[in-house]
């Protein structure tokens, strides 16, 4: 009986090992959230045709932040083998889970539902998203790592099962520039970047160009957003890294030099938000104040100058009870969840004022 | 001109680092959060007196999750020094903010304030936690690392001015037991575990023996809680971690064996939560509704047999729209705070039948 036993158990082991996963290479299926294309399929900018990035921008631009796969699958199992460069982000407040991980939404009655998030144990082997599910056809929205680089990814599914690329299921196309507030930085997954949540939300497709602590209006960054010709509209997180004169100095050269290429696109700017490290720090309430008092200043003159530039400037974005902070600096999902909900509505009406709907 | 610039320079740099802090040594202030005392200062519990536990959960009962100092100081800085064994945690979804890194509080107008969290940028160094602040005598509420085993902790202050120990500001006192969810497991930082949360809103005391994975209604934890001859209550966040066999099997013992010691103190068990892993995984969601179900019944008789014992089981304590989760398992801040926020006033009406208020 023992011997029958160990027999069954060794046979079942031998068809779990059988029960293969057939992988496709995520390039045969949709990738979405890029503002332009690039030869590279998971950097957000080709760093070869546009130059005068730092070292640190250009490591953060080929870091997927805002792609994500949009695929279609009856497969109960899905599994992910990404690959990565040897950069891994050392920033304390954000887990393994949205640096390197993966962030799986399936569509369920018209709406994104929250499947799984999770990273790989080992960076090199293939890992489970998901397994156990029917055998349905699904609608996937998988959202890349917020913070590292792709050399390749992988999507396995039953071996018998189909997988086959999704439209876009976004529709418009608006760019967002922004900060490590736009990027994620302390999120725990990849689809809680507030411009991702206002995505799913409202059905509005976000490509972000977002660069932890490099939103700091650089020409740079206006010629290349001024290359993007189909935006519908831009909405800039552009006071939340540069001090007070540096928004002094170069918000209006900025917007100038978009102008120049872009005459009429929509350009939103959101005010930076209140941070929790000023609630007893001093000199960080001075500075943060400080910032908030000159885009609030340079906004008013741009918005003389310029015809179809907005400020968005509404306070306690992320409450007022003062818990919401992951380090001082960043939100926690809790800061950047309040932060989508109160955000959304005034995006709206700027974007209805623009015929985005 | 330039010449006398370095010298500037030089002296300035000289006399900054002249800006001495002066440390103490975090036993001379007061630690607060342990259920019994322990040898170690930064054990919750005597892993020595305390046999039984698995090397894990040796290792678990080591951290120093649910631990605070509190003293005041008028220092305009503070500085820490943790000094840490090897041990790391390997969690994808906590960020080193949490499992590694401290959380302060400081009071105003009565109420717990947000001031800094923050993890050493590399082990072993002294940091800076705040700065810039003004001179006020401030009451600092400091939580200890989530999951890390310290070996020694001191703080820092400018050279001149004073740090007291200053007495336990929580009134009352509660064990609670549990998983990785009262852990705090994908947390932000230590502050934001519900029972942290629920005694600052509250400012019920707060003893926690939460033992990520590893809350299974084990006898030798339930020898353990029963020598905790002082406390008002015990919650018990005992569903998440026991599959529905073994809550059926353990359950009515567990309870037995901490009655042989304690006859009366209420003991207040809390439904476990609903896991974002249901979704989609069939098998996952089939596992919780079996583990609710069995929850259910075996409470039903454990409150025939046993007086003071109650059974909080409230639905959607993380809400309803399913964004909550930093992993399918565990929630994120957002869902934590949530479910500080809906778990609170349930705990209270139990807590006010037996008389803590």
């Amino acid at each position: 009986m023992k011997r029958f036993f160990l027999l069954t158990v060794a046979l079942l082991t031998v068809w779990a090992a059988a029960a293969q996963m057939r992988f496709v290479d995520a390039t045969e299926l949709n990738l979405i959230g890029k503002a332009l294309p690039t030869p590279h399929p998971y950097h957000r900018i080709d760093t070869v045709a546009y130059k005068g990035f730092t070292k640190g921008e250009n490591q953060q631009v080929r870091c997927s932040a805002g792609l994500a796969l949009v695929f279609k699958t009856n497969s109960t199992r899905i599994d992910l083998e990404p690959q990565y460069t040897s950069f891994v982000y050392a920033g304390a407040s954000t887990p393994r889970v949205a640096s390197e991980g993966f962030d799986l939404y399936i569509r369920k009655d018209g709406e994104w539902l929250y499947a799984a998030s999770r990273a790989p144990k080992k960076r090199g082997e293939a890992y489970t998203m998901i397994s156990r599910m029917d055998s349905s056809e699904k609608e996937c929205l998988l959202y890349l790592p917020n913070y590292s680089e792709l050399t390749s990814l992988r999507v396995g599914v039953d071996e018998g099962a189909t997988i086959t690329p999704m439209e876009n299921p976004f529709r418009h196309k608006i760019v967002i520039f922004g900060s490590s507030f736009t990027h994620g930085v302390s999120t725990s997954r990849a689809g809680m970047s507030y411009p991702m949540q206002i995505g799913r939300n409202t059905g509005l497709y976000f490509c972000s160009i977002a660069c932890s602590g490099n939103c700091k209006l650089q020409p740079y960054f206006a010629d290349y957003l001024g290359d993007v010709k189909d935006a519908d509209a831009m909405v800039f997180d552009a006071f939340s890294n540069p001090d007070a004169k540096m928004i002094e100095e170069r918000l209006i050269p900025f917007i100038e030099r978009i102008r120049a290429k872009l005459p009429s696109t929509p350009l939103i700017f959101v005010q930076t938000i209140y941070r929790e490290s000023g609630n007893f720090d001093l000199r960080s309430r001075k500075i943060e104040e400080d910032k908030r008092d000159m885009a609030r200043r340079q906004m008013a003159e741009a918005m003389k100058r310029f015809d179809n530039v907005y400020f968005v400037d509404k306070a306690d974005l992320t409450g007022t009870d003062h818990v919401t902070s992951a380090d001082g600096t960043h939100p926690s999902d809790l800061g950047y969840w309040r932060w989508a909900q109160n955000l959304q509505p005034e995006l709206l009406k700027v974007f209805r004022k623009c015929g985005i709907r």
